[in-house]
Formats: structure tokens, C-alpha cells, sequence
């Protein structure tokens, strides 16, 4: 990343996902982006924007993911060859590094050599997963980011800046946002200051009204230095491994994959489920387990984590490991705590 | 207000003007809004929008204002005519509420009589003087907004709430919000929790990850209570004539006009200026002593004001008495000030 893109000027962007990043300023009719009904999804901000911008969610192609949620390059490949021949233009492709459920990080070489010969942008919707880029060990993940047109970063989420904090990063180096989104309003953006205007940004982003909220990132940055920063994240993966071995050990829990990422996703099974998979409406049972505990962990204050279902999957939860503050006990907690809640399920 | 228009559980949205708001899940192909640029300009944001939203913005038709900056009725129905005998379909009237650099209030019982008449969807830009309806002195400048069908609000302006905290109002009770923008992410906005799911206000908005700014306009007003809030209104328009009169009295000093709002837009006509108001090249000369005083006042570091350019009028001051903790020395403290850093010149 640091290269070949630079840190745009505009990346104090409204935050909201990859939502209004993605489509920041590209003319465009046709959108392709991974996942299907019958695969891992790419966040549902892609839908929104194309909803929001009028040219409709038709306008978004699907692409194939695999089991792990990972999209499928030779997918993506037909899906181009498919718009085209239907006389459409694609303009971008958007691939997922980290996404919401299973946290999986797309095969960004492969995608980014589809893309080259087929001069789409490419965009890497990183909210998620972009702060792995911090840790020596894990960045490997992230593998062919750098060949990416633009990618968006939510230092909001793993790194735990306070909400909001989004970046937008881009290779264009022609002020794109400015002539994109420049409104020149004179009572506000006066060109006869006693600076250099170009360091006023707010006439490249959408919003007029809005906070600098990459100021909490760079504070956060020269208080803790990136070795801390790389400690916090190594960490999480860390507390994941350790998470997942613990849940392959104990009674009623079982995990919906290996984590890739630090989403940790697994059900609970109740003792009066153990041993029922083969029965008819187990999956119907199971899914009304995670709310039960959720409603019970709620109103007790214990503990809160979020469940979902996914494909055909029945809920499940999903446990982030993000928190720094976090300790080896504190999942030990969260285990024991589930099954006193659940124990007469 | 209060009684024709109920607060959405939207009004935590997305800081920026009335920006996204103003075009919330409207099927337009005609916007019509005040402002030429022969005259007062409603917000920026109107043209961002329409840019954004990929309607062009010469969708936006530009309706006349007075002398004030007041939109003239008479020109909206003109507008309104002139674009459905060209085939175009009106669709809303965005009047504003305190305007960014007069502080002018639209007319907004004949815009409301207009809009009524053609079926036009009235949207008030209240987002720098919707506070006034805090004060029972002052509302009477936003009389006939209860007839509009939308208004945004910025509490982060006049009543200081920390930025951001935008608001929308609705008239609509059809839930119009989670119609435009619900995308139902299984993922996120889960259907069987244990509480009222509509209280859930995430799937409305255009952004996933934000904060909830509405959070700090409700603890501030349970906080200090309706009348402080009024008291800092109402306080901000007494200063506002104390430092009209102070400005009428003092040499050097001229008003651009008397305000009707808080905005107190005035020239400081230095030594070397006065008496020359009739040489050719006086408006080139009196347009570069703002900047050269704001570049003087940043560096020693006594005083912020802005300043800009209006129609052809050249740059001249724009102080706005918003902040609470005011007093009239402060207001002596800054004539002064100008006086002593502009005497050179």
C-alpha cells in the first residue's frame, strides 16, 4: 500500500461503510461486486449506493463466492465477459477484504489481474479487514491490495478509533474528489486565503457540516505508536486462536468454520438439541437458541454479541475479537456464561 | 410545528447541510429552489446533491430573490409554470430558513401557498435557523413552516450541540425512510429480537457505521431544559443589535445591512479607504482588507471571523453571535481588535 497509494487528502470521508466511497464520483452503468444469495455477501452499503445514485440495484452483478466466503476470480471473469456481451460497461469491480459474517478477505491478486485486463477500477472494500495492513504477520491477508484503484478502511472497527472514522485511499493523484464533488460555494471555500487552499478539503467531500474525524486516528497513531497498533491486532488474532480451541473442546459449542479473520463464528447447542442433528427441525430449534440467549444475556448485563443466519445456516453468533482490553478470562467467561444461559434450553 | 409534524426517529442522520436530506427517496426529475446569482443563494448543498444523485444539476431550477435574499413567491410560480410548459415534472420546493451569509428567512406561508397549489412536495432548509422555533420572541420568522412536508435542522449550529447533530423532520408517517433505504442485511438488522424492532432506526439511513448524534441534542436539552435554550436564542439576537448599534456608531465601520437574523455582515473600511467610496478602483482595494485582517487576526492568534464576497458586493465580514457565553465586551473586544490590526492599512 504505502508505494504505490498515497493517503488521499479526503480520507476523513463520512464513515458508513464502504457506502458512499465505492461509487465516489464514477460515472458508470454497470457494477460488479461478489456474492449471491447462495454465498458469502459483500456489504449491503453496494446495494444502497446504487439505489441512492439511481441507477438501481439491477445495475449490480452478483459474483459467485466460495464456501468460505472468498470470491471466486473465474466468476468474476464470466460475469464481465457476460455484462459486455449484454451490451452493458462494467466500471468496477468491488472486492470484500474482511467481510461482515465470516470475515473472509478476497483473492485480491487474482481479482486484480481480471480487472487489469479488462480496465475496470478496482475497488477493496476494506472497512473491515484494512487494519491488518499494521501487522507483520498477518498482512499476507491482504495480499495484492496494492494493486487496487481505491480501497476504503474503517479504522473505527478493529483499531476501535471512537465511531466514526473512515478513510477513502486512492492511487488517482488528479484531485479526482475536488473535481467530482467541488461546489466552489465563495462563502465558504475563499480561494484568497493567507495558505495553501489545497489543504482545505471541504469542498471534496459530500457533507458540509461534518467533523474531522481523522483526527482521532492520527492522535491515536502518534500517542500509541504502529508497533502498538500492530500489538492490538496481532492480539486479536491471538484471542481468536485461542477462542476456537477452546470451543472445539467444550461440550455444546460448535464452530461454523475455522476463522480466517477474528470472527469467530459458532452456535451453542443446548443440551436438549446435543446429538439431534439428523432430526427433521433441528436447524428450526437451533435457530431460536441464539435469540433466547441474547434476550437473556441482555437483560441480565452480562455480555452482548451479536448472531446471525447465513446461507441456509441457522443463527448462529459471532464473536469479534477486537477489543485490546480483552483477556484470555474474559473468553473463558463469555464460554461459561453462554452455557449457564443455556443450560435449560 | 409540534403539533403538524412528528419528530422521525430519524433525525440522527447524517450531518451535511440538508445535503442528503433535502432528496431522501424523492423520484424527481425537477428540483426548485431560491437563488440566482443575482441574488441570495440557497445552501450549496442543493447542487451537490443533484450532482450526486446523477439528475445533473441543471435539474435544479434557480427561483429570484429580493434585495434581502428573500425568495420572491411571485418568481417561484413562474418557475414552476415555465418548467411544465417545457415538459419537465416539478417536484419539490426547497425554501430556506436563515440563509448561510444574509441570514434571510424565505417567505414560507406564500411558498407553502404556491407549493400547495402546483402538489409540490415543500422541503425547509432549517439547518442554520430552525433554532429560532426554540425562541417564542423570534419564531414568528419561520411562520408557515408547519405547512412543510420536510425540514432539516442542525442543532450543531445556533444551539452548539458538538457537531454533528443533523435532523429531518417528517410529516410522512409511512415509515418513507425504511421504504427508500431498508436493505434488510439478515446480517445486521435481525427480526427476531426480543424488543420492538422498529425502534431499530439503522436500516433508514444512508450510512451503516455512525454514530448517534441525536444522543447529544437529547441529554444537552434534559440537561439545561427548553427555557436556557430559548435564553441563548433570544440572547444571541440581543447581542446581535448590540453590536449593529455599536458598528453604526463607530468610523470605519459599515454595515451590509440590518440583519434579520444573527448574521452581522459588515465592511471595516480602513483609514486609507475612507471618504473613497466613489474612486473607480475602491470595491478592488476594500475586497482585500478582510483577507489581510484575517490573516492578521489567525496569526496573533486573538480572533476568528469568516468572510466572503456576496453578488457584487466585495468581501466583507460575516460575524455570527451563536456561542452562549458571549458578553457585549467581547463584542467592544472585537471592533477594537479590527480597528487595531487594520490601522496600517
Amino acid at each position: 500500500m504505502a508505494e504505490s497509494n498515497h493517503l488521499s487528502h479526503d480520507w476523513d470521508l463520512p464513515a458508513g461503510e464502504a457506502l458512499l466511497q465505492d461509487v465516489f464520483g464514477i460515472v458508470m452503468d454497470e457494477l460488479v461486486r461478489k456474492g449471491t444469495d447462495a454465498s458469502e455477501k459483500s456489504h449491503y452499503s453496494l446495494q444502497k449506493g446504487a439505489a441512492f445514485l439511481g441507477m438501481g440495484t439491477d445495475s449490480i452483478r452478483l459474483v459467485k463466492a466460495d464456501e468460505r466466503g472468498k470470491m471466486i476470480p473465474e466468476d468474476l471473469e464470466k460475469q464481465i465477459n457476460q455484462a459486455e456481451a449484454e451490451g452493458a460497461v462494467p466500471l468496477f469491480v468491488n472486492a470484500t477484504a474482511g467481510t461482515t459474517v465470516l470475515g473472509a478477505f478476497d483473492p485480491l491478486e487474482a481479482i486484480a489481474e481480471v480487472c487489469q485486463q479488462h480496465g475496470l477500477w478496482l475497488h477493496v472494500d476494506a472497512a473491515w479487514g484494512g487494519s491488518v495492513l499494521l501487522s507483520q504477520t498477518h498482512r499476507h491477508l491482504l495480499d495484492g491490495i496494492k494493486r487496487a484503484d481505491s480501497v476504503s478502511w474503517n479504522p473505527h472497527k478493529l483499531l476501535a478509533t471512537g465511531l466514526q472514522c473512515s478513510a477513502l485511499l486512492l492511487r488517482d493523484t488528479s484531485n479526482l474528489l475536488k473535481e467530482c464533488h467541488g461546489a466552489q460555494a465563495t462563502y465558504l471555500f475563499q480561494q484568497d486565503k493567507f495558505y495553501d487552499v489545497s489543504l482545505d478539503t471541504g469542498d471534496k467531500v459530500i457533507q458540509c457540516g461534518r467533523r474531522v474525524d481523522c483526527l482521532k486516528l492520527w492522535l491515536m497513531w502518534k500517542a500509541v505508536g504502529g508497533s502498538v497498533l500492530e500489538q492490538r491486532v496481532d492480539w486479536a488474532f491471538t484471542l481468536t486462536r485461542y477462542l476456537v480451541e477452546k470451543i472445539k473442546l467444550r461440550k455444546g459449542f460448535e464452530l461454523v468454520m475455522e476463522p480466517e479473520y477474528v470472527n469467530v463464528c459458532f452456535w451453542y447447542v443446548p443440551p436438549s438439541l446435543r446429538g439431534q442433528q439428523d432430526s427433521a427441525d433441528y436447524c428450526k430449534k437451533l435457530a431460536k437458541v441464539a435469540p433466547v440467549l441474547k434476550e437473556r444475556m441482555v437483560k441480565k448485563g452480562s455480555m452482548m454479541v451479536g448472531y446471525q443466519p447465513h446461507r441456509t445456516l441457522p443463527n448462529f453468533f459471532r464473536l469479534i475479537l477486537g477489543n485490546p482490553a480483552l483477556r484470555t478470562a474474559d473468553l473463558d467467561f463469555f464460554l461459561d456464561e453462554l452455557e449457564q444461559l443455556g443450560q435449560d434450553l
